[in-house]
């Protein structure tokens, strides 16, 4: 999900960067009443998911979030709630330029923020509406803005570009090839961008969307174009808000973390249930008694892994559950994203005729409403597991045992996939 | 979903129109094995939807889907499988421009086809790739057509447009006010595209993409540009697909239909949860025993809904959710579609401790798993009910009455939107 920064250095030696991100839209493509960048995705609003993917960066010193008036209490909360560390919001104009100049100011005009940041040598702009920026793509137009004082991403054109004669007719379509979109981010030396904007006319300031060309026109600076790849795309449409929801879900659902204990019933069923889902994703899996010392545990919670599945022989162990809870809610992992815990029961009875009792459908959904608070989904999964003992299983107990770990597997797969709020406190039946 | 044609005469009286949709596309951009427009959404190939678009209107007498050589199988299939009327798999050449001409062909040239199809007066030409395109812009641009010779639909450009220098850095950028995004569909007056075709070069039919050129370059007319809406867009990335799933999801789950019988106790649940629903979606209410000659249900089911709740106070009463599916069956609904069945149960017990059996949930597993052969989803619900009869309800009694149903509604509407085919068969708990 979110791949750790620094691990080679991708970031040109020692320049201080930062990073200015226009979040001021109205979002009236969207049709909606809440602009785009303040719509909730997995419950968190965009613009949350595009500053973590900055922050995440060590080597970008501060991030300036430039909304409209009415929006800065939001973005205020926002940084409070989702732990933002080095953001300063900024109070944007009444257009996309007019914001990005007032966020450059916040380097340069004592006046305009009570403590003046410290000047950048280069800085990164970057839509509050591209979520999936990656480093590599930050790290190429800065080093490309350091050499030829301007850089922005470009990607080949989706549709061919026609430009029309004044009768509503076709004048003439550009050759696709010979053109790209212009996508961002794009990165400046400080000195060119804010020298561009200080020059720039108020018709620039009211009309003009591209950076790179007022770079061009008032500081004679031809940017580098970088191609970029395909998770540059900005949430533009409503059908943007949905692809990136599920493309974050998507991510989410990468890998799962298989908790078993050690009796041999389980431990057989964990073992099958972890052979099943590795063909659709990585599995960690553990077989211990939780432990907050574990340090395989925590590992797993710093390689960012957001399922988790717990398979008990005590019906409902809500006391073993909730153990992890209280671990994942030290680790911070819920914070930003949901994460899906799946309580599995091993119905061993050799009972035909088990039975669900309400009262303990109630105590899981009941806990399950709780946990949901913390944004940890629980749902509960029971392996229907009865008449024969693993150790004497023969070849159709076998497949059938088999069969049963494979629906437990489809329904694991579907429940992690979908992070559906209002389903957890169920119990599934495999 | 599919909102009926016809209702007002859209159609330039009398044309003969015909549509060719070019789905040769390889896909590469999608990064999968398969070309975007066999992808499948909720179970059905993409290029499905965009012909069912099409098909639905009555004024379009041919549709022409031109494959590659390697997929003229598989599209023979989904057109069988489907039910697609008036449509004619032709295989494509190389490129685009290609596969359009051999399209046009049929109409045309007699050695082409074995039996020649009437040439239409106007072509529409639209990607197998836009699937949701509605009726209007395909009115717009046949009747532009008919009166200018060609014409296609345009879009604002979401990004601005550069022309890159040959050092890989900016030489300028277009205002972007002045450009449009050509998109589709297009139309033509047959002989005026054909004519084009057949003029153009080798050079034009390999490297070209834009066929409103081909008619301003060949025959000199400039095509109308009419201004389209965003559901023009084209499946290109994988997140294009994510977004035509949502969408669809979305449009399907418009509806609902609440069958209830006149059972006091379930007439009085069937109000409440009626209630609940009301404010998320549009809720039909019948509340009768189902009958094949009902003409309510019938009108129900050809106003396509595609999604149904039955609340029964028998456990599972499987044989009455039967006869619904059986209707469902022969309406021909699931077959584009998949349908949501929910089965409601009323536990109205007394006693305390109620229970579910194991044998009960492996019944209405078993039922699912077989209805879903059919494209039918069935889920199970269970309204926890009891401990009061509701003519001697309390105020007290009534809020838990109350909180129950709304539950239950939020259960019902999370069903609806995900129609996850894994989760069938399974019994909810409000």
């Amino acid at each position: 999900m979110e791949p750790s920064s620094g691990s080679r250095d991708a970031r040109p030696a020692a320049t201080p960067v930062a990073a200015v991100l226009p979040a001021g839209g109205s979002g009236e493509r969207l049709g909606g009443a809440t602009p785009k960048q303040f719509c909730a995705v997995q419950g968190r609003p965009l613009v949350s998911y595009t500053v973590r993917a900055m922050e995440r960066i060590s080597w970008i010193s501060d991030i300036i979030v430039v909304v409209s008036p009415e929006n800065i209490g939001t973005m205020k909360s926002i940084i409070e709630k989702y732990g933002h560390k080095r953001v300063t919001v900024v109070e944007g104009g009444i257009t996309r330029h007019r914001s990005i100049f007032n966020g450059l100011k916040v380097f340069a005009e004592n006046e305009f923020s009570n403590h003046l940041l410290q000047k950048p040598e280069v800085v990164i702009i970057h839509d509050a509406v591209r979520p999936f920026v990656e480093e590599d793509i930050l790290s190429k137009v800065v080093m490309a803005a350091k050499e030829h004082g301007a850089a922005g991403a470009i990607r080949p054109l989706v549709s061919t570009v026609i430009a029309s004669a004044a009768n509503g007719c076709l004048d003439h379509s550009l050759e696709r090839a010979r053109y790209r979109a212009s996508e961002m981010p794009q990165a400046f030396l400080f000195d060119i961008i804010y020298e561009a904007y200080q020059q720039c006319t108020d018709y620039d300031l009211d009309y003009g969307t591209e950076c790179l060309h007022l770079a061009l026109k008032y500081c004679k600076t031809n940017a580098k174009l970088v191609e970029g790849t395909a998770d540059l795309w900005k949430v533009t449409y409503k059908r943007d808000l949905y692809a990136a929801e599920s493309i974050i879900k998507d991510n989410l659902s990468q890998q799962v973390c298989v908790i078993t204990n050690v009796k041999e019933a389980i431990a057989q069923v964990g073992f099958l249930l972890h052979e099943s889902l590795k063909s659709q994703i990585k599995v960690e899996a553990i077989s211990i008694s939780l432990s907050k010392n574990d340090s395989h545990l925590q590992n797993i919670f710093s390689g960012q892994c957001y399922n988790f599945i717990c398979i008990n022989d005590k019906k409902y162990a809500i006391q073993e559950t909730q153990q992890l809870v209280d671990m994942l809610e030290e680790s911070n992992i819920p914070l930003l994203y949901p994460v899906v815990l799946i309580s599995v029961h091993l119905d061993t009875s050799e009972n035909i005729s088990f039975s669900i009792g309400t009262e303990e459908l109630t105590r899981i959904n009941k806990f399950a409403r709780e946990v949901k608070k913390k944004n940890i989904l629980v749902y509960g999964l029971l392996i229907q597991y009865k008449g024969f003992s693993v150790s004497t299983l023969n070849a159709w107990d076998h497949l059938l045992l088999q069969d049963t770990v494979n629906s437990a597997a489809a329904l694991i797969m579907a429940l992690i996939k979908d992070r559906n709020p209002e389903l957890t406190g169920q119990l599934l039946v495999a």
